[in-house]
């Protein structure tokens, strides 16, 4: 059976996805799809507006076979490392070819600009740690380094300018790393950007916009015609039992963990560094909402996101002395299945490179024992009783 | 002038207080009535039901001149820290008298009691160490020494089974301890029981009581009749605004930041030892509410009362290393104080043995330190937002 790997967030699946996951299958010929999908936090450094199950169940309905979690150290974690875990486990899970989409639309690009990057290892990282020190962000320093390396080739490189083509860079440069043996496939993403934030007038739009809409509450959108009726009607169940989950939601969690924990101990959290705890403090004693706390906390030398993944690692608890021994992923978490999905571990399981985990209680390792956590963490902003605590232990993987 | 001093809580202040409070100034014939005072978190183990500066009002509507704040290291303490921490407060705010109530109601044989343990020193204390090895908690292990010492004496001692005689017994032990020139005078607590939780048909009620009705939500209890009317008010004002603080309400929190820390974590907290930690680490991924997580957790080894002090320190992320380094009180922080009290502090100011601290700001010192972070950790229960964060530094002392 051939498998094809596909790395995804579905916060929420929308149509885009729908299309994106019906071209991979189609352009790979592939028999199933396996999905590694980011848990109940996710790369932006944001809570998933709905949990990871409920995810699961959309990402099972609108196509995918396999959904693999993406381990809370790779999920919540820069591109780079992001793109390596998820990479890693596609691998593992025995894909033939990794899909993603991109604005380029087409591989060779990417190739060209690896082998470009390689012949100029070099002045590539110089330029890029240089970059750093003067302040730029990581995202702009990197774009500075492959400026320099890329000005007088001829060949079309790909534009590391766009969002979606970064991401398509960096799972590439993941498999050239570990040396995988999946074929890269890229599809183009066509009639919206990741960064929208308006609906558009044609059925894809892009999941900031959804999100967008469904956090207005004077909203007249209508964001059913954007969603599969499956996803659409996940939500709505959802939604008449709980809240949709944000930042603003978990924001009186995070501001008394930050006065309780002062920046003395702030300090020891994953990713944080170069005295913003201070900041953090600062900001915690004064700010009413999370927007207006980020506002306060953001600078030129720090994306967005990136501090948005500090914060969430303030509020799950989660320390660098954790954290970053956690270098490679360990088991492929079986969060669902469809009945091709299980035909294929059936087969596949013996050669699997990784444990497959479908009980949480069945293996004993500090990556899972993280997103155990963090699942509880999550559920804690969603049910202040404890009725939805430990759930990964009693939620078995999903079946459709 | 004649200061004299007496250690509260008020929770609410009430009938009871006033009756107290009247009687301490005219048996010892003083001029102002000087009130150390626990802040936001008791020594019970609970949040206080409103904030110290509302209970510093009714304190001063009630008769009191001065109001100092007992630190939290000590106002959270176990009752001998707990009573040492207030006498040298009073000691050094110039007292020359304390006085405290007592089932007992007279002085000899609390005298007599202090006598026969430094005359039998070495066997009380062996005796009690040996009950606590032995699983006893402090205060039945305390007990049990006592009755040893006591079994063949005809002098008349204190009955150390009943709380307010212990606490009394402390506050005379530490006088005693640090030599302090402050007479010892005790009235007879009439009319109601420390840990009575029903309201009388007399006009003193416990504090017990008093809050028992005050959450209960379909009570019909009338508790006006127990409290002077500035009380009265005072809580009415703050009920128009928030919530009665309680276990209660910041389960949640405590919930929340008993997942996120840990075991590991959890055995740097202040007062945590022997494994306890495990114990609140399973209750709070299983248990709804507070009252079912205490009992869960509840053990013969630990009284109800010191566990809630753990918690206690759970909430506001105080950690042995730095509570334990706090031994003596080191300023004297003013709260509130009337005409009367003004006079005498303008007096009494160069003498006093500790600095007077009006503003939050204008000393540092880790105690001091732990003060304002109970009260950012007390109002983030009382908020979820930050309009009531560094109220330390800026509410000035409350005058009458």
């Amino acid at each position: 059976m051939i498998a094809t790997g596909i790395t995804v967030e579905y916060n929420p699946f929308h149509n885009g996805h729908l299309f994106h996951l019906r071209e991979a299958k189609s352009q790979t010929g592939a028999d199933v799809i396996i999905a590694v999908m980011s848990g109940q936090f996710l790369q932006r450094g944001e809570p998933a507006i709905v949990d990871k199950w409920t995810r699961t169940k959309m990402a099972l309905a609108g196509g995918a076979d396999v959904v693999i979690e993406l381990p809370y150290a790779f999920a919540t974690a820069h591109a780079t490392q992001f793109a390596k875990g998820a990479i890693q486990l596609l691998d593992a899970a025995g894909c033939s070819y990794f899909c993603f989409g991109s604005e380029q639309g087409s591989i060779a690009p990417f190739t060209s600009s690896l082998d470009l990057i390689s012949q100029h290892r070099q002045i590539y990282e110089q330029t890029i740690q240089q970059a750093m020190k003067e302040g730029l962000s990581y995202p702009n320093a990197l774009r500075k380094g492959y400026e320099i390396i890329s000005s007088d080739t001829s060949v079309e490189l790909a534009n590391l300018a766009e969002p979606n083509n970064i991401l398509g860079f960096q799972y590439m440069q993941a498999a050239r790393e570990i040396q995988s043996s999946m074929k890269p496939v890229t599809i183009e993403r066509t009639g919206t950007h990741y960064h929208d934030t308006e609906l558009p007038d044609h059925p894809i739009a892009s999941a900031t916009s959804i999100r967008k809409s469904i956090f207005s509450p004077d909203s007249d959108d209508d964001i059913h015609s954007f969603l599969p009726a499956a996803s659409f009607q996940l939500l709505n169940d959802w939604q008449e039992q709980f809240e949709f989950q944000s930042w603003d939601k978990f924001y009186p969690l995070l501001r008394y963990t930050i006065l309780r924990e002062g920046p003395g101990l702030l300090s020891e959290i994953a990713d944080i560094s170069e005295g913003i705890e201070f900041a953090f403090f600062k900001a915690a004693k004064e700010q009413p909402t999370f927007q207006s706390f980020m506002q306060a906390v953001k600078s030129k030398r720090y994306t967005w996101t990136r501090i948005q993944r500090m914060l969430v690692h303030i509020l799950t608890g989660c320390r660098a002395s954790t954290r970053d021994k956690i270098t490679e992923p360990a088991y492929l978490r079986l969060l669902g299945m469809s009945e091709a999905g299980r035909s294929y571990l059936q087969i596949a399981k013996k050669k699997l490179e990784l444990p497959l985990v479908s009980r949480a209680a069945s293996l004993s390792d500090p990556s899972l024992e993280l997103d155990i956590k963090s699942t509880d963490i999550y559920m804690c902003g969603v049910r202040p009783d404890a009725s939805l605590s430990g759930l990964d232990y009693r939620t078995p993987p999903i079946l459709l």
